[in-house]
């Protein structure tokens, strides 16, 4: 039986002023020397237990990236998407708050507004766009864009965050209810945002036991009224 | 580069009195010959274009089932899951009427009500174990079970279908309304259900352009009060 061709690929989401960004890297090989595309690569089956195990690990080889959430995106496959022959993708994805990628100082590493995105090699820009879909999706019920989050933030901020994923306004007292009801924030003692016009703002951080994992509510968040 | 399995596996699931059952098919190869396992086989480089056909390929030809409806569930991969080496299962799922699959008289196809399975060969379990969680998640606000019903059905009939696979009651003026919001169904002219002693009940099918793909609300479906 003719072998199939097992890759990984990891789309690195991050927010930059309200805009969503991926991380692409210059590849160095054929096919598509010289392309900007997704950090991917082969399985290796001695050196990973798993396909998670492999994305983990051509991340950090490949852009000196450890992510500490990656959830498996969707698998891509076909005799079509890789001139090597027929070709599967286990894809994963991740989001991180920019100063994880922008410590990173490489000139093959470099972040893209998603919005900006025209030709990438293989089907990566489908697998972009099917990262941005379950991101907003996921967004307005669960505790996801918290990660794109420095470790401490407001709830305005964190609101800020909600917004530029979902591209809508959110209610504010919606917001906050929703927040608590996902019960994975806490008050970082001591730490308020000071300098501001305003009422100074708490600080706020996960919860150590949801800095690793997804938490969902029940329902969605209501838009802006 | 040592070579990685790669193969595709189906949770096809159907309502039989208000519980779900999948389908399982008996093994006639090693590994765990004589086992019940999810429906599966090798992606066929020749064959498949990508692993969506060669799932759709291996359920005909093993299960002897045409299924209109299979969406990818996730990969399940690694080193431990197959005794044969390391390998991926592209797994996808289905939901369809019981008829589909009890019309095919076959001794080595049985249906097993998912709340009575024990043991399965492989990481089987595991992957039924994701199908339920995919299919509740997307229940309260899709019309995924819908794909459960025969063809023609009453809106009484579809909440039970919701309620059987949600374990929770629905409200019923929230039923419909989310029904109403879908948009998905048309009532079938001049066909309502008799004999009964309430008063007669429309018929409703999934409107042409519906009957193969998903929609979905914004917002879930609320229990019952």
């Amino acid at each position: 039986m003719e072998s199939v061709i097992c890759t990984v690929d990891v789309v690195l989401l991050t927010l930059r002023e309200g805009n969503l960004y991926v991380a692409l890297l210059l590849r160095d090989k054929a096919p598509f020397q010289g392309a900007w595309a997704l950090p991917g690569g082969y399985v290796h089956v001695e050196a990973d237990e798993d396909a998670e195990q492999a994305a983990g690990r051509v991340l950090e080889e490949k852009a000196g990236i450890v992510s500490p959430y990656l959830e498996q995106l969707a698998t891509f496959s076909g005799r079509a998407r890789d001139p090597r022959g027929w070709s599967v993708s286990i894809s994963y994805y991740a989001l991180v708050p920019s100063a994880v990628i922008e410590r990173v100082e490489r000139s093959d590493l470099r972040l893209v507004a998603v919005d900006q995105l025209k030709n990438l090699p293989f089907d990566h820009l489908n697998i972009v766009r099917a990262a941005l879909e379950r991101v907003r999706s996921k967004s307005s019920y669960s505790s996801l864009p918290v990660y794109l989050c420095s470790e401490q933030f407001t709830l305005p901020q964190l609101q800020t965050v909600y917004e530029a994923i979902l591209k809508e306004p959110i209610n504010k007292v919606s917001f906050r209810r929703k927040m608590e009801e996902l019960g994975i924030l806490e008050p970082v003692l001591g730490a308020v945002e000071t300098g501001k016009a305003n009422r100074p703002a708490q600080y706020y951080r996960l919860k150590a036991q949801y800095r690793h994992t997804l938490s969902q509510t029940g329902r969605g968040l209501n838009p802006g009224s």
